[in-house]
């Protein structure tokens, strides 16, 4: 007999069916024991009287069941369940596996553990049905971000991240022995996507990057994902903003589209987006918060977290955007390959989308010209010969050029309102945790 | 003016074009040059009369020409482009980006280079006709390989890279300084896609994987991209055959369709699968090669190389089939967590599944009870405390399960008859090499 997955029961009344799932939770009426049967497409309420072996049955075991589906009497209707005006009368029941005793209660509504606790127990603690959609949402982000890419007429590439010396800062990156030398591992996939663009013209990748951050913050992870794209033969720095923008409707779209579901589980709203996207230069901004605030950031070479967030509350008021562009970030702080504005070089032809408060894409136009590039290699204090793969695609041509990057958890969290992304890390890395909470050092195994 | 790709030229005869891209070819016939344009759609041949700064293109220039489309006299045509029936008549050059003088000839059919030099200028000859078409077949190998698992239920999941202990033997592993403490490189998915049965039943994930393998083989990359899966409530092994089949079966069959010119670059035939994939024994196929050929590894622990080319040349002659899987390899030579076959212990639940003489996917079924997988992973000399998170799903109740991987960069390789799988890798790394060939030890910098 073939398995009948819990969503496909809804048509099927009256008939027999093979159940396959998890004990999601039992309740013992004595004579009759009802159990709430898990499976990857919902829960089904399954009726036990008089079957050997359901009065064991505890959370998390693993079963086959046979039974009749029969509908339930209207007073009965569970309107919570997609399932809940039908029900299954077990016949036989299979035991495939049985669960330890459970370290926390799995069955409530809300897990009112403590994130650690919850991480300690992340194979068990992913199964909560306030967990797991996260991860179906992450899915739908990342898949859309490849298919709207695609249809822009992107070629997916595969980067790698062992990579032979540091480019882009030093303390923040992790040091490997590759037999008898020293490599590290990427922070990002920056200067293979860019050299690709001598391949392809438009490529996108999905990378995994590292960061040696040896802080403890709700937005920081050691291990992420970054969705990285670049793009040659662009006329101006706004031509990539326009990709941005496509991508990030495309995903909103999808999300509201396919994953209602989830986001209601965690009240989640889409953020609000204009016909276009507004845009405001950096100093721009700083003059607008003064003025709305008092608070004169006008010369700061960045945008503090609570700019950012007021600068988002402007745009949401004035051009109904939850979303908003600000470009025009100072060279100093835009790594070395950032291209400076022509007419104020200052300035870079670069941007940040920031969605609620937070930033979700970062980008801009790099610089294409060997020489140029060359000398920034040089004055941002690196050596040219830890480059030698990068320069070479801009010794040999390179078009006028330019990319974006968004983390696939960070926006995972802020598309659901989660308070921290390791919650959007299926196994997230941070300086105490690699699955385990690490020893300290003296504990270490020798 | 919008910029025209070279495959749009086509249906633009007698109209005005915006061309970019590189300076593939030239020819200078004084009064007259010509060149091939290159862009990501094609080859396009421009004529350049009188035109300032013509003279002086060269190979992978970086260019944007305005010009007419003409027809060209039908004793000009040139049947190996696509765009053999016309070409551009310049009338405006602007120059993006010059190139250093090439280090070889870029411009013949064939890159007569050996692979190590090839692989010194490799943003160079990724450019190459001979060489960018293996990225857009593995392009279409891993995206076909997604969309065709998640058309089966599949959930797409992203999984950590920094592991914390060594799991799967300890020689071959790369260690990483984690803070003040010690790491390691995952070398494959598998602890954590057997994790994520229990959250969504069917995963698969795109993962790099990492082997500190102290050989320079033809077939060994230290860093490469695993296509995995995982799969729950299986009823037995053959089930994630009947899997693999149809993600291999989608492949080849997109490949038939959309890379048809891909694969004609490299005379690649695509491999001759029968309505179903033979099935043989382990101790079946060694049986058949001893009859055929009198050599007799009937009591050995696994196929020799010739000996896989072997059953493979059997395959295609009785069954008309190149693929063929083999089963039941021997429960000493697998991993620990390798599903015994009940009915013979000493023989597990797994599978090869062979193509052309080499393997292509690897797979089988999985422990799934705690206490067995318990005693494993202690009998195959592993510290339980090394594997706790793995083992608490299991503890809390997992479904009968297994899954399978292919190696991309392997598998576009075998597609497309390549000699080593350096080439099907972007940016290959080695004991020798991470993008420029390492320093021996006593160079290394202080």
């Amino acid at each position: 007999m073939k398995r009948t997955l819990v969503k496909e029961t809804i048509k099927k009344a009256g008939q027999e069916v093979l159940l396959k799932g998890w004990v999601n939770t039992r309740r013992d009426h004595g004579q009759i024991i009802f159990i709430d049967l898990r499976d990857r497409t919902g829960l089904m309420q399954v009726v036990f009287v008089g079957i050997e072996g359901a009065k064991e049955l505890r959370p998390e075991w693993v079963v086959e069941i046979k039974g009749v589906v029969k509908e339930r009497p209207a007073n009965l209707v569970n309107p919570k369940l997609i399932t809940g005006k039908i029900e299954v009368e077990a016949r036989e029941l299979k035991i495939f596996a049985k669960s330890q005793e459970l370290p926390f209660d799995t069955a409530a509504a809300e897990l009112k553990v403590a994130l650690p606790i919850l991480l300690d127990y992340r194979p068990l603690s992913l199964r909560h049905p306030k967990v797991r959609p996260i991860f179906k949402v992450q899915e739908t982000i990342i898949a859309t971000f490849r298919e709207s890419l695609v249809k822009q007429g992107f070629t997916e590439i595969q980067v790698p991240t062992i990579v032979p010396s540091v480019t882009e800062g030093g303390a923040q990156v992790f040091k490997l022995k590759y037999f008898d030398r020293d490599a590290f591992l990427a922070q990002s996939p920056q200067l293979y996507k860019q050299i690709m663009v001598g391949v392809f013209e438009r490529v996108f990748t999905l990378a995994h990057a590292y960061r040696a951050e040896p802080s403890m913050t709700t937005r920081h992870i050691t291990e992420y994902l970054g969705l990285d794209a670049e793009m040659g033969f662009i006329d101006s720095f706004e031509d990539i903003m326009e990709v941005v923008e496509k991508v990030i409707r495309d995903i909103l779209a999808k999300l509201g589209k396919e994953r209602k579901e989830e986001l209601a589980v965690f009240s989640a709203n889409l953020p609000k987006v204009s016909p276009k996207i507004p845009r405001l230069k950096m100093r721009e901004a700083q003059q607008i918060i003064f003025e709305r605030t008092g608070r004169d950031n006008r010369k700061e070479p960045d945008l503090e977290p609570e700019d950012e967030r007021e600068i988002c509350r402007y745009s949401l008021e004035k051009y109904g955007s939850d979303l908003i562009f600000i470009t025009h970030y100072p060279t100093k702080k835009r790594p070395f390959y950032t291209y400076p504005d022509p007419k104020e070089p200052e300035f870079t032809c670069s941007f940040d989308l920031l969605g609620q408060g937070l930033e979700w894409v970062t980008g801009g136009r790099r610089i294409n010209d060997y020489q140029m590039l060359l000398d920034h290699v040089k004055e941002w204090g690196n050596l040219p010969e830890d480059f030698e793969i990068y320069l070479q695609a801009f010794r040999y041509g390179m078009p006028p050029e330019g990319g974006f990057c968004l983390g696939a958890e960070r926006m995972t969290m802020q598309i659901l309102g989660l308070e921290n992304v390791r919650e959007a890390s299926l196994f997230p890395r941070d300086m105490e945790r690699i699955d385990v909470r690490l020893p300290k050092k003296e504990e270490t195994k020798k």
